[in-house]
């Protein structure tokens, strides 16, 4: 067995493409298959089967319900919020809510949520109430996160504490949460589960702050889309929250006035770099992607498994797009 | 113990307002607790521990936190669907996206359903995995009822047959699901959890098409709201149906022409009238009403527990409001 997320998100690629839909009221799946059909890296489903085969020699076919209940709820969350942002595009593609109307998003979104539910029951057995506990656990956080995220919109005043929290509810949790299902059905103990989830829960802001710093100063050519759009929007990231904080008046001055965008963009970013703020920012990811990497350190795990791991939480932090 | 929708009403309604949110994000749950605090019959979770309290000496207090969830999924639903139809009012109050917006309607009522699913498995033990079967493949039921009820009001060719499906799936797969997991949660074997799942089905069936006759044929001052609502917004109901299935042409023409309410509700009642619709439709509710007190016929119950549940069906199918 390959141990690559090319090789497990190829199997979930193919597991998404065999699911079942009642018949009764078949458009209400075509948003469903529209989304599942987007691609994105599985990343989720893909860190599941890893946690699950890293601790068991069983096929990790065996882990691919509560896979692609992963991924499936990571979708509904994504096409739900794509209606409440208003996004026109996801993945290059027109949103459900733009193809077809809000309502079919809206209701299948719904459906979506409930066949999460189905797929993380299947056939878990003994294991059954666990899985439940931290499924809905985790959804419940990241609506917190979702939540918090659209309160800090309309917030001049958010503290660095209070964004770390934020994205940890948005972003990490799912990440740990499927880190630890695998480690789970893997039939691992308590502290083990415990140390999946806590490299989860540090991949995630390792990823998170790296995606902040991207969108500022990734080169376009590799990160795939123009920089400075998460400044053009005002968008509460790391960088902006510690601006702020650290030069708010002058800051603020520079986002309230009425910039053309190119011209918004460089004055925001002298400032950033006066605060050496880009620095920091990768810095603090390196930092996070270091203690999920030592998360790990007393699990027992053979050579490939671990370094899958390593690689990935190094990735995260260090990743050009 | 009291065996009367107030009493099981009133425990649930006590039981609401004990439910622990978390403490993140408190914004989130405020249109939940707004959403509940709504009043209703609370039948649904009624039913669920009239079931239970039939078939078991136990404290009703022992299937609360499923009575709960089949609450909060109803309510759940009800907070989409007045998003998707744009709904102002809902139990004279303004709807939670009137009140707050969209977005919060969209999240709380995400929020809902997960913390339904968090209640269904809520200390169920052995009987999880029978709980969230029936539990999720009823939730995908209802969510298929909405998008045909939606795609019919597209439609001028619905059959009958096709309408009492979509009511069984947005109405009546509800009920049954409630009865069921009483009887589930009670210890029932297969057959008495069949009955009572049969019940609740016919019992919706009645109940809905009741509620078809009462807004064009009930007396306001008694059904507390103005008639011929349906009528105005050409809501394919089992009267328009039907009416649209025998007298097409007539009832058609009547319903496109750009008619006053009162004129056209006089018009089309008399289309209704001459096709004894009106008495149709009450002698169907009837029969409906009658399959479900012959589906508990072979169950052992009590006299009052019978009774409570053979009184319920007759109102469903007889009542003014």
């Amino acid at each position: 067995m390959e141990f690559t997320t090319e090789y497990f998100g190829s199997l979930v690629e193919q597991a998404l493409e065999n699911i079942d839909y009642p018949t009764t009221a078949p458009k209400l799946f075509d948003p469903i298959k529209y989304t599942l059909s987007g691609g994105g890296k599985r990343l989720r489903p893909s860190l599941l089967l890893a946690a699950f085969s890293a601790l068991s020699h069983k096929n990790p076919q065996e882990a691919m319900n509560q896979a692609l209940g992963i991924e499936m709820f990571h979708n509904f969350t994504l096409l739900h919020d794509d209606v409440m942002d208003k996004a026109d595009i996801r993945r290059g593609r027109p949103t459900v809510h733009r193809r077809w109307n809000e309502n079919a998003a809206i209701l299948s979104g719904d459906a979506m949520l409930t066949m999460s539910c189905q797929l993380i029951a299947c056939c878990a057995g003994d294991k059954l109430q666990d899985l439940l506990s931290i499924f809905n656990t985790t959804a419940m956080e990241v609506y917190e996160g979702q939540q918090l995220d659209m309160e800090f919109e309309r917030r001049n005043d958010v503290a660095v504490s209070e964004y770390l929290e934020m994205i940890r509810l948005k972003t990490s949790v799912l990440l740990a949460c499927s880190c630890a299902i695998g480690a789970l059905m893997a039939g691992a103990g308590r502290d083990v589960v415990k140390a999946f989830y806590d490299y989860g829960i540090n991949l995630g802001l390792a990823f998170q702050l790296r995606d902040d710093w991207l969108d500022t100063y990734g080169d376009p050519a590799i990160f795939g889309k123009e920089i400075g759009g998460d400044i053009v929007n005002r968008k509460k990231t790391w960088l902006l929250i510690n601006g702020l904080s650290e030069a708010g008046e002058e800051l603020g001055g520079i986002i309230s006035e009425n910039l053309d965008d190119r011209e918004l963009i460089a004055q925001v970013v002298r400032v950033y770099d006066r605060l050496n703020l880009g620095e920091r920012c990768c810095l603090l990811a390196e930092r996070f992607s270091k203690t999920a990497i030592d998360a790990l350190e007393n699990v027992e795990l053979n050579h490939n498994a671990r370094e899958f791991f390593i690689q990935l939480a190094l990735k995260a932090a260090n990743r050009s797009h």
